[in-house]
């Protein structure tokens, strides 16, 4: 087989263990020099390779990229950015497969979600139909864990941990508060249109009197009388009430809580997430003294809280993406398969891109409790294993020390500008 | 001298390291039986005391009392009561004499900021005109680092170091993603009138393309315009633009941002922190996406990213106050003295808590830049060392370990309620 580059791009919003499935795909690749001469990253995702802008990685040392497993965000920059349909735009697609032609890239590893499962799935079709056949293949990320087939998606375990373990650590001051100062707190999680992240703040109590005591899940239409009812019986009965709530609740309706109507003065329409809007439910109807935070982009970058098996799986699919391009594999994404939950095993089967690509999956109501607020013992032996292990970054000065690439261009080959 | 018992209370709001404070004061006293017979905890504080309901702490085992060193909140219960003037509310001080001498309690330990010590000095000054005189030391705590004479505050050093990890683990999420989503991240943090938890968020960063970009401390007044002709230029100069708001960041006459004056809907006054309404700001002059994250409890509670440095001095100062008080010191409080920078050395003295009450250090002009949006060399070699060194708490099954008390009320020897 003649020996080509490849290239490796991050997609949509990064997590705090991508840069763990770059240095899989990265270190993988350099063990077959044989096969892959180069991995070439998109500046900036799959703008990179539509501006044939690409990161050289072969001029980043093996320690740097060793480093890429305990350094958040994106490293090279990613992007949110989506490929339409072949037919609408052609263009792009012709534009990717000539720059891959230009520089001899017969490999595409795209680290993304649903979206970008799609696109690595729709480059595949079409550089066949153009004559210039590449191996496309998915490496899964997400924080919201709404890829379907995979048991889990690398970046969820992370973002999983940081809610549980702040949503104790929070639980403990308020409680120790509570008697004479904010009794309801709320915590607002990411997760989209699914309840995964949020699910996994219920990991931070076990009986009924540990928080959190409330969860609003996306997928349990929000009901204020049963939520407030609630809230009550818990400052009633605890002293304290503490809130997990997801970006995505929403009514019975379909509307978000986020979106409620209000506005502001000169009729903006509220800022912000759904946690304060939350806590003023609670505050007009009940009056407790409460407060909140929104965790936002803190969740999916803190590395320095990473779930060990988290970071271990980031690495494995993308190591696995490399061992199946080199295997022959085209338009297949690695998927975790679980085999026991306790003790936890886990190993890398392969899927279609098209079973993957533009699917959402949401959280089964077996996870959810009875009253709709909570999580179950299903949902316990799924989630817990998935924030297994600590694996601390270097420290030093008291900061992590994360790694900064060179992140040196490839020369280009084009004399075409091309505007996204 | 006689063998009398101890009282020891926190107060207002927690830290993730108040209970390594406890651990020092219980553990001293522990090693002087012969002098301290039992340390009673008040339950929710001072009010434990009002209301005759403490913890016996000697049912407690060691491994216990060692545990309260790496576990966040309160594990007593705080309580955010302050004793008016002796004039004004002379019938509670005269309860807790009352308690006191109903307890054979000699000495009273209060770990708590400013209006504890205020309180402290009092207890100290009427139990000797009621012929009753407790030994009354205060043991420092506060994440606003806003205490005077001590060169820092037990407390402040792992908020710092919370807040100087996320910023940076942030700032690399919003600059991977800023070239197609976010621009400009906003990140809310405490330290009430004091600039000193905004500081910390500074080191984050060395060079000016580095986040966080812009600090807003309260210590500053707000010039709206100056600001958002700084984030421009950082959007413009370097893609991205990081913020990090201190609570108290005020206007030239004083009102607070998050007061501004906007209502929702339905009049009522807009919620939340600061956060929203600068990220509003910037949307509506400048149109960029933007996201923000309020911290909120998150940061004075993450004890599993505390500064090794804070724990030691919480420790310090809570074993220091036994000592100072077996040594027949009253009125006092330990302080940290700096010795030097770098290496990083410190020791334990002694003030009058008549000079740390009801004063507020605010941050030195020296420690904020000239264009008032960042810290000076000064201000990071005064940061640095209180960030320094990690202490992660022990984790099972993916989340920390933290104690719980037994929590055995000592038995009530009066036969009066009190209502608080």
């Amino acid at each position: 087989m003649p020996k080509m580059n490849a290239f490796y791009a991050q997609s949509g919003g990064v997590t705090a263990v991508i840069n763990a499935s770059a240095a899989g795909v990265i270190e993988t690749a350099r063990k077959h020099k044989n096969r892959i001469a180069n991995v070439y990253a998109g500046r900036n995702g799959i703008i990179g390779a539509l501006t044939e802008d690409m990161i050289d990685t072969n001029k980043e040392s093996a320690a740097t990229i060793a480093a890429l497993m305990h350094t958040p965000g994106g490293a090279f920059g990613s992007a949110r950015y989506k490929l339409k349909g072949i037919e609408e735009n052609r263009r792009e697609y012709e534009r990717l497969i000539e720059v891959f032609r230009a520089h001899n890239i017969g490999y595409f590893f795209y680290n993304g979600g649903n979206d970008s499962m799609d696109t690595a799935h729709k480059v595949s079709l079409i550089s066949k139909k153009l004559g210039y056949p590449v191996t496309a293949l998915g490496v899964p990320k997400t924080v919201d864990n709404d890829l379907p087939v995979t048991d889990n998606c690398p970046g969820f375990g992370s973002v999983a941990k940081y809610v549980a373990v702040s949503t104790k650590e929070a639980a403990l001051d308020v409680l120790s508060m509570a008697k004479t100062s904010t009794k309801v707190f709320v915590l607002e999680v990411m997760g989209r249109h699914a309840g995964w992240i949020a699910a996994a703040g219920g990991l931070a109590g076990r009986k009924s009197a540990d928080a959190p005591h409330i969860i609003l899940f996306p997928e349990v239409p929000f009901n204020k009388k049963a939520f407030l009812a609630r809230v009550k019986e818990c400052v009633e009965r605890y002293e304290y009430c503490v809130i997990v709530v997801s970006e995505g609740a929403r009514y019975e309706n379909g509307k978000f809580l986020a979106e409620a109507g209000t506005r502001d003065a000169f009729g903006h329409a509220q800022l912000g997430g759904v946690a304060p809007v939350v806590a003023n439910m609670v505050r007009e109807k009940l009056g407790y003294k409460y407060h909140y935070a929104v965790a936002d982009y803190l969740q999916r970058s803190a590395r320095h809280i990473a779930s060990a098996t988290d970071v271990k799986q980031a690495y494995a699919v993308g190591q696995a993406a490399v061992k199946m391009a080199l295997a022959g594999e085209t338009s297949v994404m690695p998927v975790i398969k679980r085999v026991s939950d306790s003790p936890y095993r886990w190993k890398i089967e392969k899927a279609p891109l098209s079973r993957i690509a533009n699917k959402e999956k949401m959280l089964p109501p077996r996870y959810i409790s009875s009253d709709g607020f909570g999580i179950t013992e299903a949902a316990r032996r799924y989630l817990q294993p998935l924030i297994h292990g600590e694996d601390y970054p270097p420290f030093i000065k008291g900061l992590p020390k994360y790694v900064e690439l060179k992140a040196v261009a490839v020369k280009r080959k084009l004399n075409t500008e091309f505007v996204v």
